[in-house]
């Protein structure tokens, strides 16, 4: 059975395991004040180019997104995000549960303008009764979205100046980064997404750690009592070296970019073969996700060998599903469902 | 100066303020354990036909729909409304700031449909992974809607049963339920919002009262523990009897449901002169509330005279406005403004 | 039956009542945004010699309690107050329910020390993990106290010295400060309140209003944005100009002042004839609440004409029970009573 | 240097560490619906005798104890513990932060009692006006306690029947479990700590584990939508099966009770060198932590060779510090330890 249904099924690249494993004998400080987190911190400062920043270790995408807008907001301002953002659809209202409203904004490819930014803005600062409205304070954005769809350097930049107009955060959830960093025709780099937002995240989970992900806060006025947030928030690991130790190995000599790479170009590849039998994409995905409308007796044969994610019955014999590739699929197993799907 | 910009501008029907004022020199138990809290509750509980139900006296609308939406939901759990519902849209988030997530269900004349409600119920129910998204439990109508609108008896009825399907919450808000009772051709009588609702309220801010909502419980399942909710709230007001007076002096004889009928008198016949100078009514009100797009220069000309309320601009000549009668409005002021807009 | 449980089982001071009925047929804007507040504001600022102050009308003390904590913590910061204080025991974890951590420190009498604060201050700020704890950043206190003790000017000269060197705001909760500026001995006045708080309220509900507190903030950085958090907690009257015009009646020429006085002197005549009687005085209140421990036997006694709020059961024969004037109480009642406690 | 600061500064048990190498190459369906998690369940349900209970796998202590309460708590209501507890001293406020309040009740070891119990229901249950104080219902204890004490089987029963009595619920944090069933003198088990409670959880991070608690709810009133709260907090691991792989290593043969032992082993040997030096024990301890008043001087001296954990300032020369076992702390550190401990 090969699993392509998410690219969170797999433990941790090799390199990454091999890293924990080698310190297992030796004792660290607690709650992320650790050297291993310090080098970490280090490694990703100096790939943003940002030396600046304040990096915080954090276990998982929800968790950080909780924690970095709560730290971000004050309860009578709210978020804007794409009506398909992970925090409005697949958070559990977390965080609505942390006193903040979620607005979402029109969007069928996952992505939002600067436009929507501006007129979300204005509406309240043209109000004349703001005190019963809440006010726009945070951009959230996926790169890559949801739908797998990724930012030019362009629209992220007229974001970024939008919110800079309005004095708004913006807020990039970096949950698969390195498969959007890798993405086809991407002409954005970590550095990019460093300087344009106020506060950022580098995926872990998805993108070859066992767990993590890395918090890059840039505007200084985030940065005061962020362990504050974490502590409360039930976000601190005790034992903090584990993911210092994780992002260093990945991000010491470029192993972050690397996976990424390979995991695009396998997605890559199968989307294209996708394409040659005439298989309807419904996102064009320059990434590692990959969603596809199919005949549900294609799929049932596919089912066999495969673990796709399904994600919504389209009609009475199709079916929207997603394929996912990660740093951990091999050549041979896309290969392999290549030729599957040439012989449906 | 003729203020029809809203129907909350003037103090108190003469005999609400009567009855504050005769009992004034009298000391009561507080916090709405007292005999006009009970004898309020009486002269409602049988308008209403309920004798079971519980009555719970606050003081504004946004207190509350915060206190009883506080009270029906768990932390996971979410509110479907219209997306032009008030808590969505004109109470500053105060229902996320309560930790629950609001959601917003497409409508353009400010109503839901028992289809929608049946929709986000079923994907819910539907889904694989329940725990990552918010659990639809209460719907959030009004009655009228913040366009004016009504709900028909039949679509009242649907959305109720749609509610008992999914077992969900029905709540109405009835800030203006005096006006909406009265509405042209309204088939809904209170006795129809207090059985097919779990909870409603009685608007008085808004139909006579100095202040004041009533509380409607008659599901059993939300009636513990609401006074607790009430208090933590903040809404518990210390001299509640002010509350019990002014509901039993507009429950004792029906006075609620006469101040009701000449609003809505006053603004049909509003709305007929908008009609038949062509104005347009962006909204089919049947209601004290009038929704007209209008020539900016005309309202100039009207701004004179009178205080309406602006909405938003249309285009570079128009704009949205609403007119509002309420139990104050007098028939010469309306009388003074149709011949006005006659020979616009 | 002679009322003396509490200072809020009447409605209005008379003045206070026909002010709200001569502007009864006035139209204004709604949400505390007309001239009635703006004359009530003026009235408290020149009374406080705080020109630069803002002040805001809210309707209980509970909700104003909420309101101000929320708008001046955030998540990770504490509220210090006297283990008796009111948001720690009579709110139903109220500020707990925004999300702050109440910290009660050790009280005999109502009051804290100068020197509680520096301690609490200074274990956080000397703390290895600050980040663990919560910082304390707001003392509450109350003048009068809940106990009916007042702070000296010496000593909240020193709690006010203690917050500016830890960097705390000062938050005075006055629901009964007619009755604390009008006590025994007291050498504050409401201009060493306004200048020694940070944000403090002037209570009206229990001070001859119908309801209403008046928030009146001096630091600068706690004014911005505070009607967004009053309009989220559910706390922004619609009708706002009803706690205009009654603070406005209060305050335009002292009859706040007066009417604590008429109280607080019937308290202490009440006071002496327990001393007299030999009657246990379980606090020494300067102020309108006298908290006594008497017979059971005593006590029942009494209860045929007269009304207390029973507190607790000290033995098997003896009770705790609080005797409260207000400025509603009659010259006659005190007489009566001390009569029938001579009696005794 | 030898680390004795506290029980989690190294990394996993080497068994533990073993287990999720090996698994590292397999792909599992995320979010703690997998076959490491099923088993690691069912070896805790065989070791606590409750084939009936729900297991939860989350990362953290605090994560833990704010989901748990979060869960069982509605708003109104109040969780009580030692004034040392955890919850109340060490978590920057996160349960208030979900909206509850925490009632520290006096504890000189750390322990409650049932009495304490009694008296903090009693005084909600006769409360003539509940609605203003929260509603104790829950009672937070850790076993062992911050200070290292253990409750004995009769106080646990006691207390479990005082909650059962007014209907509280036990909750047990066992972050430190190993260790305090491995303590001298326990007679408690951890069937007795299943069934006598209503939800616990067994530490993993201080107890050989990389990171990782299992709760362990045998309530069935917890036990639904726990799945909810967990994922709205941010707690559910995306890649769960590495916390099931871990307990279930622990868990599979008794390795967790074994590891418990030998770390209590050592700790009472330490504490017997101290007695024997004349050194102060500041709590009888009969766990992994031994907290000793000592002399400056002295503390210097051994700060060479170890670290320990500064607690407080107890006179100008003498200081509290926490020397504190683990599953990794070997017996020549000790042996040297008291030797050094001896020649002081």
């Amino acid at each position: 059975m090969i699993r392509l249904n998410n690219d969170y099924c797999y433990g941790a690249h090799e390199r990454v395991l091999k890293a924990i494993a080698d310190i297992n004998g030796k004792a660290y400080p607690g709650y992320g004040l650790d050297e291993c987190c310090q080098a970490a911190s280090e490694a990703i400062k100096s790939a943003c180019k940002t030396p600046e920043a304040d990096i915080h270790f954090l276990t998982g995408g929800t968790q950080t997104n909780l924690t970095v807008i709560s730290s971000a907001l004050r309860p009578y301002q709210s978020a804007l995000c794409a009506s398909t953002g992970h925090i409005n659809v697949h958070e559990t209202g977390a965080i609505e549960n942390c006193g903040f409203k979620v607005v979402g904004l029109s969007s069928i490819d996952g992505k939002i303008t600067a436009a929507q930014v501006d007129e979300a803005a204005e509406e309240y600062e043209n109000s004349d009764i703001p005190e019963h409205i809440t006010e726009p304070k945070l951009v959230y954005i996926s790169f890559p979205t949801e739908l797998g769809t990724l930012y030019s350097k362009k629209e992220l930049t007229e974001i970024s100046l939008a919110c800079k107009k309005h004095n708004l955060y913006l807020y990039i959830d970096g949950a698969r980064l390195s498969y959007g960093l890798a993405g086809e025709n991407n002409d954005v780099s970590i550095e990019d997404i460093a300087s344009l937002s106020d506060v950022f995240f580098i995926g872990g989970t998805k993108c070859g750690l066992l767990f993590g992900e890395a918090v890059v806060i840039t505007n200084p006025q985030l940065k005061p009592f962020f362990r504050h947030y974490v502590k409360q928030k039930g976000a601190m690991l005790a034992k903090g070296w584990l993911l210092g130790i994780q992002f260093y190995e990945m991000f010491k000599d470029g192993l972050y970019f690397e996976t990424g790479k390979n995991a695009v170009n396998l997605a890559l590849r199968l989307k294209e073969a996708f394409r040659k039998k005439g298989i309807q994409l419904s996102a064009d995905s320059p990434t590692n996700q990959q969603f596809v409308i199919m005949k549900d007796s294609d799929l049932e044969k596919l089912s066999k060998n495969y673990v796709y994610e399904y994600n919504r019955r389209i009609d009475q014999s199709n079916s929207e599903v997603r394929f996912c590739t990660s740093w951990a699929t091999k050549d041979e197993e896309i290969e392999k469902l290549i030729k599957d799907i040439e012989e449906l």
